[in-house]
């Protein structure tokens, strides 16, 4: 994270030097959790926990959720088990069992007898999810009503249960085997008549995900919506848990990372998540897996391009001139595939685009190509016509709009091509576009030169 | 937008060809008004329109609102005055103002007459503030509180206000003259003692953001700090507008395909912006438009490359074998240099990396790219051997180091060196470094490869 203000952490320093209890104490109900945490994160866990642990119960909790991942679990590691279960217990539900499933095997069990009963069984119940899934990112500290209650009598109740609640604006009415029968929200409950029913001021139409739905679809879900809070419902229609707005941007950007990564030949296989890591903290390891695979990779695929051009070897002895224009035009056909799939990729992901209109699009695409092939096609026998000669200069512009439009084609069809394989679109990366595209661009050019050329090859070839 | 269920587009189709009034108006009001939008959004703007007239007021403003807005103002374009007042009237402040600045100005001269008095000043006022600021994306439907009110009767206000404002979950203390005093929950309301003085509730450390703030860091404050709402000053410290939490979610997309975009080489500059509009919508002239720029600088780029390769036309004469490991050679580097690139724009957009880590993170990326560089050096010696002789060989490896190293540096280094001349650091696109990498890869293997073969280059041009 950015620290807003950098001189607040020698502050910081400053007062861990004098260990003065008081001061520490102050410092951590100074300011929100969040900014709290925020200059906690420049610390070794060591001192981390040397400031943390003079903040008040459940502060302390709420502070240690804001702090990033790595960090949490280092503290946590370090500490007897019953500061654990009594920092654990002070948790929000969802963040209990995401720090939770990342400790140690060893630790989870000497942690868990320590719990009270509810939090163990809440922990096993959200643990069983599978990661991405609305399952594993939904929280139980959620409000229910039953539907005789009065719009006061819902009031006083909420009153009473909000300190336990992650929102109260949002609560869900239940039959007695908690299944949903509607939602309410504070507001309606303020507006409503006081002795009015929760279940005629309910709304029955209620959004809601599945257990499994994928946590990409809940989000854009709340985002169309504009839900504060999404139920989530188990396949008898029993509610389980809720996902709140707070978790909807940080899934968004999450997502938008790996597309990034993805789009770019950055694995996102590893363990730790290299989208989740400080730059400064991330090890030289890590970088080097998360971008090794790839590389190697592309080195084979590149293989193909070096054959061609082994291929066309007299062409090339006849016609050194061509050689001088080859990156130019395989990187213009790279170029407007990475163009062409990075749209496609960003249109799949926001829901600009369906998979049903690949036809419809590849015939816009291959008009869009056709007419940015022919404007490169125009600039490079520009520039050819001043540093080659005329047959040189039709071969170059020629293979500019026949390659921009294999390029384009290749990097638009992609993220279809690999959505219908039931595979992330955002692998269709720019650098396997460009590998592909230089492969077909190499074949195209030394194709026509050998053609256009033949009697300067004969020429040459025979000396 | 994706259509969840195709059907139901057939089902408006027939809906709308019997004209059925009641139909109509049954299914305006029979989804939320996002879904019944989605449907609306597959018709022309004047079946739109047929189909949205039929919805009662303010319904139809809400639905119109949550339209693309194309769409919105081919339909706005198309009614009489007074119906357009009407309609914007009824929408909530945020979205009427953004409909406005987006009509034709006589359009908007002839409407603003028809207004109220006070949406016309809100309009005005609102208009004012530049794009992509907090002040453009901010609502005046917010709830104040003076501090004197006891609890219940804050509610009290609450309950009457609560129709035209978004969101009574989060109010506003402010003194006579609007300054912000402070800010309490209808959470903290609820639970508080109902004669307990606003003023004693209330936190008086309001997080808030300026008028002229950058949307993305608003959005990024509210995501740090979970914030259903967010107050927005002026530089009097008067409250002058609320950013919600569902604008968050929309800024976040929008940045993401901003810097999706960007990194692809994808123009921005265009209006209107190619990342609102669906794929099949988007016109040719806009597509050429946004993909051509870059390709064309690029292609000048590029002439580095081709004079960098003329240059060094004897050595290439001489060992023709050297052009086929130039794409491997030049590839290679440009990939991982985006990797390099896409890790930091990515980083440094997330908050996980700041400016001042430059130099650290420098050092950490020549041992990355260091380690890259020889093992994939080491895979094209394994290729080289096979294909041509040791010579050749001991080039192409070194060069696979070098060149490694290099396009990785000015990956890394690149959306720094943008951030530092407060451009966009997504600029820093993998095709303009691919263009970098090529431009240096090829002065590198050339080099290498005319002191290491002289031997052989002086024999073979002796011919």
């Amino acid at each position: 994270m950015t620290i807003e203000n950098p001189q607040l952490i020698s502050e910081l320093r400053e007062i861990l030097a004098t260990a003065d209890s008081k001061q520490l104490q102050e410092f951590c109900v100074s300011a929100h959790p969040a900014s709290v945490a925020e200059l906690i994160s420049t610390l070794s866990s060591q001192e981390a926990w040397e400031v943390l642990r003079h903040a008040p119960y459940p502060l302390r909790s709420e502070i240690l959720s804001h702090l990033n991942e790595d960090l949490q679990i280092e503290i946590v590691g370090s500490l007897p088990r019953h500061e654990v279960a009594h920092l654990l217990a002070d948790m929000s539900s969802d963040d209990r069992v995401s720090l939770f499933k990342k400790l140690s095997e060893h630790l989870q069990e000497s942690i868990l007898p320590a719990l009270a009963q509810a939090e163990r069984e809440d922990i096993r119940r959200l643990s069983a999810y599978r990661e991405g899934t609305a399952g594993a990112v939904m929280t139980s500290d959620y409000a229910t009503l039953s539907p005789q209650l009065t719009a006061s009598q819902a009031i006083e109740l909420l009153r009473k249960v909000a300190p336990d609640k992650e929102t109260i604006y949002y609560t869900y009415v239940v039959d007695k085997d908690r299944k949903l029968l509607g939602l309410v929200s504070l507001r309606e409950l303020i507006v409503a008549h006081r002795d009015a029913r929760v279940n005629d001021i309910m709304n029955p139409e209620v959004i809601f995900a599945r257990v499994d739905d994928d946590q990409e679809d809940v989000a854009r879900k709340m985002q169309k919506y504009d839900l504060i809070a999404l139920p989530v419902l188990n396949d008898d229609d029993v509610i389980v848990g809720i996902v709140t707005f707070d978790d909807v941007a940080d899934i968004i950007v999450d997502e938008a990372t790996e597309d990034f990564h993805g789009m770019a030949a950055i694995s996102h296989k590893t363990h730790p998540v290299i989208g989740d890591i400080n730059m400064r903290d991330a090890s030289i390891l890590l970088l080097v897996r998360t971008r090794l695979p790839w590389l190697l990779v592309l080195v084979f695929v590149n293989i193909f391009s070096s054959a061609g051009l082994a291929y066309f070897e007299d062409t090339i002895k006849a016609v050194v001139a061509l050689v001088f224009f080859l990156p130019l035009l395989i990187n213009s056909s790279g170029n407007a595939g990475s163009q062409a799939a990075t749209l496609m990729v960003r249109a799949l992901a926001t829901g600009k685009a369906r998979l049903s209109d690949w036809f419809f699009l590849l015939g816009k695409e291959v008009l869009v190509a056709g007419i940015l092939g022919v404007i490169l096609g125009a600039a490079v026998s520009f520039i050819g016509i001043f540093r080659a000669g005329p047959e040189v200069t039709l071969v170059i512009s020629t293979t500019m709009v026949l390659t921009v439009l294999f390029g384009s084609l290749v990097g638009m069809s992609l993220p279809f091509l690999l959505s219908k394989l039931q595979l992330d679109p955002a692998t269709a990366s720019a650098p396997l576009i460009t590998s592909i595209a230089d492969i077909g661009g190499i074949l195209i050019y030394l194709n026509i030169a050998t053609y256009i050329l033949k009697d300067m090859i004969q020429v040459n070839g025979g000396l």
